[in-house]
């Protein structure tokens, strides 16, 4: 993890994004690409391969049950400032670009409280999506591009308040 | 609906696509976009809108639970020539494609039998993905393009057998 930069002229901690991999992500949840598979073998008489099962859905939690739904993103512009972390203390929530579009991702560890220094920020290739376990903290969605992107999200729905944000205690910007 | 027409010389059949909707789909499950939606909101401080619950997922089934896994499919040229048809079962199946690429989506009602004449033919536009309802019959991935496309795929995984074909009575091809 690179060291947090801070810019005290202006008491704006700055953060670097590292790139994702389900190596460092995985206090975290799940990358969703190819090499996060449990296995993948030929379909289709050989014309596609299926990559099954890349992610943990956990979504069972107090009744709940597994949607899916469309995203679409306004982009921010770089540096980007934070605003808060939030988590979903009954399931888990994957996010994966439609558009090719790169995403940046802030988590801090599942618990009651996480600490600044606790913060990791992951960039998406654009190809690969995450899935953030229950109850890990994660920033609102941080598209990248030109566009609006589109993402498909895959998380709970059912009884409960699902969702707790906190505010950052400082200013946050993030670079690539 | 689009009449068949019969190319008698060869004894092919040839079916032309009708475009993806939600009322032409509706006996076949669920078209993913985002005026499936169940509603819509704005999320993240406003930048960005969610169209939640676009699709039907039945995969509870016989201890069966819901999976996300990725195929890479090569694309078929046109115009492609049917193998079988297929259906799942136990559990719905959804195709949302992530590159942008059409695809051609054939299906039957669910049921033990099917004829060529109860056969429906329809193209996605490339950001429009389908939810095969349980026990429907249809065709193995069709992607369109020059290059293999990626898809993400939402079904069940489990004990049970939830996979079965019937090759088709005859030679049919299809054209958009």
């Amino acid at each position: 993890m690179p060291a947090p930069e801070s810019v005290g002229v202006s008491e704006v901690l700055r953060l670097r994004a590292e790139p994702l991999t389900q190596a460092a992500f995985a206090p975290f949840g799940d990358v969703i690409e190819p090499a996060a598979a449990s296995r993948h073998y030929p379909i289709n008489a050989g014309s596609a391969e299926r990559f099954h099962d890349v992610m943990r859905i956990d979504t069972g939690t107090a009744d709940g049950h597994t949607v899916l739904s469309l995203v679409f993103g306004q982009p921010v512009t770089l540096p980007a400032r934070l605003r808060l972390l939030e988590r979903h203390p009954l399931g888990s929530q994957s996010w994966l670009p439609l558009d090719g579009q790169r995403f940046l991702i802030v988590v801090a560890p599942a618990g009651e409280q996480w600490a600044l220094a606790d913060v990791r920020v992951f960039v998406s290739d654009g190809c690969q999506g995450v899935n953030y376990a229950r109850g890990v903290w994660h920033h609102p969605l941080l598209s990248l591009g030109e566009a609006p992107g589109r993402y498909v999200v895959v998380d709970r729905d059912g009884p409960g308040d699902n969702c707790e944000e906190r505010p950052l205690p400082r200013v946050v910007e993030l670079v690539i």
